[in-house]
């Protein structure tokens, strides 16, 4: 049985028919344009978030006589159901600014030295227990692990509940089904409720794992600040599995990403892993000979990385052996092999100024 | 029965024995070295241009006896007939320059707001009727989309119509096969009629269709000024089918490209498809639930890109699904589903720099 | 039989127990952080030589008792042996650095005119006869390629004779099986003997051939100042084969790299093929109708290309068919094909900022 999307999916939305700012608000957005965010200066930021903080919510099906919209935008959807056999998986989540620091060791475990650091205010999805009761776990980039099976729904309550940034923010997720009800995303005057979490509102997105979901893929904000938001963190892994295979002894989920000046307010550009930069601070993977391992590698920011792993190789999709696979912005790379090499191996981006900013990390095997 | 290239096949060539530029021209083309277009002044664009409009014509057979020369260089080529079963698919093609807007609608409707936008002089391939009779339609970026089918030859009559650039261009396909006569490729001294095709001067090309050139490919301006003129819009697709296979009901090809300031003359970068940037300006791509779609996105400039389509996944050459490929310099990929999510959904480049710049734009689907 | 790595292997080593410089030379490196090379001034790349050649060896096994190591830093490993009815290939090869000519020619034969140069300090592989004895040809850039077949193991005895820059270096490869100990790779505290090759040293590399590892592979200097090494030529190629398999009749190595004004000390960026620039002194490859024909593409620097041959193309991986296939960092692409094209075909990457600073080449094929 599927129910009509209602009101009960959003939660303390101001139905009030705000003015929309327009051309105002786009214009501030217009710092972006054409710009890595490395090359923002902190007034850019000022006025974009600014400029994102006073957006008001687009008056979406007010304006169903509008002679901008397209019959596919006054359709209504039904919420999915599990397919048969399958279940609703759900998670509470709440986007929330924390202080954190990239470099918690202050220092490269790899090329020694000591590394200036200092804590900047990121952005994260944290994992709530059910019904919002309580924190489960201390905020971290990237968010929680999303896992399902195929079959399954995906059924994420999410809470909008930073007042810091005052902005609205978004889930919008890769792989899995949707309808443009639980896209998740900001489409200006075409944005549906699921597109807009304004501060202190909740809203629940219902995904579908169909057959072709099955394997990893990122989940992000979408909202109208999207680019500065998954740059301070909005950002996260969503592992859809065939229950008929068998769970590899180790996973992990491997984020490479960038943490820019504008965002950090120190002074140099770090290449991130897991929100960490500099061996010793990004994830140590540890495995044992005779375990089978999957390394998800997600490319969760603007730039063309390649990612190495000393020691090993293991078949790509077309299966042939590689060892330094190309992913690049949103890919997600699935590396899975039995392990039987011991020892401490490096693994790094193959993109040396990314290597030499921090993202490199230990691979530790015990015999 | 195949035929000897002959002076039929280049019309209007001046063949007296122009000095050589030399040195000095390529002097001048040295300002492009290592450069993207985007840190070229518009002096350096002002005398890279004049340095094309004043280069001769190499004098190839004329140096046959000459030391630099190969044996390779000697060879004689027949002119292919289509395969047993084969047609000859024949196109008059002219190129041209036109006046272009990017984003004729003055506004981004994604993220809203007003957009600044002028007319620039742009560089495109314009289909014509046989015969050079008449225009088939308006200019437009990009050029005529080439159909053929396994086992055809594409016989593709050529005329350099630009007397205000007044530059040689040529025309150089990927995919199909080609002697050395129709590469359409400038090669300095080396260069065959087909590489150099001055303004006024017509040249016919002949490419194979071969199993192996099954897809979809670019072609592009490879004359010696082509890294600027195919900037300026000299590119289009050329699609080969297996008629064994049935057509989808919805096709469309994407040209994934940069309108840098130095071509524009606007300040700031462009991220474009197609020659527009900005939803609304770039194409809305519609489909019907139940219809089988091809969406080909071609990388027509020199950055990298993965391309998202929101709502949908679909299996790439490995049969791994995926949904933000990765898309580089003349690569092309063929994304193949059949549509099941009515909706409006947004279509993008990951790269954020590219999304903010213009580089998305709207699917919509039908129920 | 194996046997444990020991002194044997190691010759001419310091063993006193130096004091390492710890934080000073790593603050020393990191003017690299988040760099590219090209942003380096020749400050930037002496305080980094500097710095590298005032490193001391790790004191590794000193340190067994340290709080840092983990348990699988004590594990001792077999050096090993071929598989059942494998061998040993020797290989003798020293870093050396030597002035070299990256456009001998002084020409660009494509474009044409004449393209500024002078040598510069490169840092390469040469080829040794058996025992050091002498050289075996001049050195030059890259390195040789190693080959062996599934099943043998690489021994690679390894001497790093330069004395101007003074430097520890490695040999680093790719797709072969390792123990830590013959990684190649500076791991700061937890480098082990091969992963620091002071001047004036020898090590003996042990490297298994796998079944997964038949392909080609890059290999290069991951000592502490790699980045920098690498860059000056320290790199080259192994193909592993599967001896059941027909070798091709032409087979070639092309490395994609660059070489950046900090490295050569003239003023603009090259990007070069196997140490050179511009047609004419990249590699003219030639092939004869009928031939089978291996190209293998190495991405050598952190850049992406797409590597595009006039006249062909060839089934990738999955089996679809491409002319311009991206390579990334580190990244090899096999090119296979039944040579069927007579005449002079050009080679470039399809990134025009390469192509236009010397990434292409000629590929002339006999009838």
């Amino acid at each position: 049985m599927t129910k009509k999307l209602d009101d009960t999916n959003l939660k303390g939305v101001d139905r009030r028919d705000f003015l929309s700012l327009g051309a105002g608000a786009a214009g501030l957005f217009c710092a972006l344009s054409a710009k890595d965010i490395s090359n923002l200066s902190s007034r850019d930021v000022k006025n974009i978030d600014a400029a994102a903080a006073s957006l008001k919510r687009p008056k979406f099906k007010a304006k169903a006589a509008a002679a901008t919209l397209d019959p596919v935008d006054r359709y209504d959807f039904d919420t999915p159901d599990p397919a048969p056999g399958g279940q609703v998986r759900e998670y509470w989540i709440q986007a929330t600014t924390v202080l954190w620091d990239p470099i918690p060791t202050g220092k490269d475990a790899w090329m020694g030295g000591k590394q200036a650091h200092k804590k900047f205010r990121a952005f994260v999805y944290q994992l709530m227990t059910p019904g919002f009761a309580s924190t489960a776990g201390v905020a971290q980039m990237p968010g929680p692990t999303l896992q399902a099976d195929v079959g399954d729904v995906l059924r994420v309550h999410f809470r909008n509940a930073d007042m810091t940034l005052n902005q609205p923010v978004t889930m919008h997720p890769h792989g899995v089904r949707y309808t443009p009800d639980y896209d998740g995303t900001y489409l200006g005057d075409f944005t549906r409720a699921g597109g807009f979490i304004a501060p202190g509102e909740e809203f629940t997105y219902t995904w579908e794992c169909l057959p072709e979901s099955e394997g990893v893929w990122p989940y992000h904000d979408h909202g109208p600040n999207h680019v500065l938001n998954s740059a301070r963190g909005l950002f996260g892994a969503i592992i859809i599995r065939d229950p008929a295979k068998p769970r590899p002894d180790r996973e992990v989920c491997l984020h490479l990403h960038s943490l820019a000046p504008p965002i950090t307010g120190t002074p140099s550009m770090l290449h991130a892993i897991n929100g960490r930069a500099f061996a010793g601070n990004t994830p140590t993977i540890r495995a044992k000979v005779g375990q089978t391992v999957a390394i998800h590698v997600l490319g969760m920011n603007s730039d063309f990385h390649t990612w190495h792993l000393h020691g090993h190789r293991w078949p790509d999709e077309a299966g042939a052996f590689v060892d330094s696979p190309a992913v690049g912005p949103s890919e997600v790379i699935s590396i899975r092999y039995t392990e039987d090499n011991p020892g401490r191996f490096l693994y790094h981006c193959h993109v040396s100024s990314h290597m030499d900013a921090g993202m490199a990390g230990w691979y530790l095997v015990e015999k």
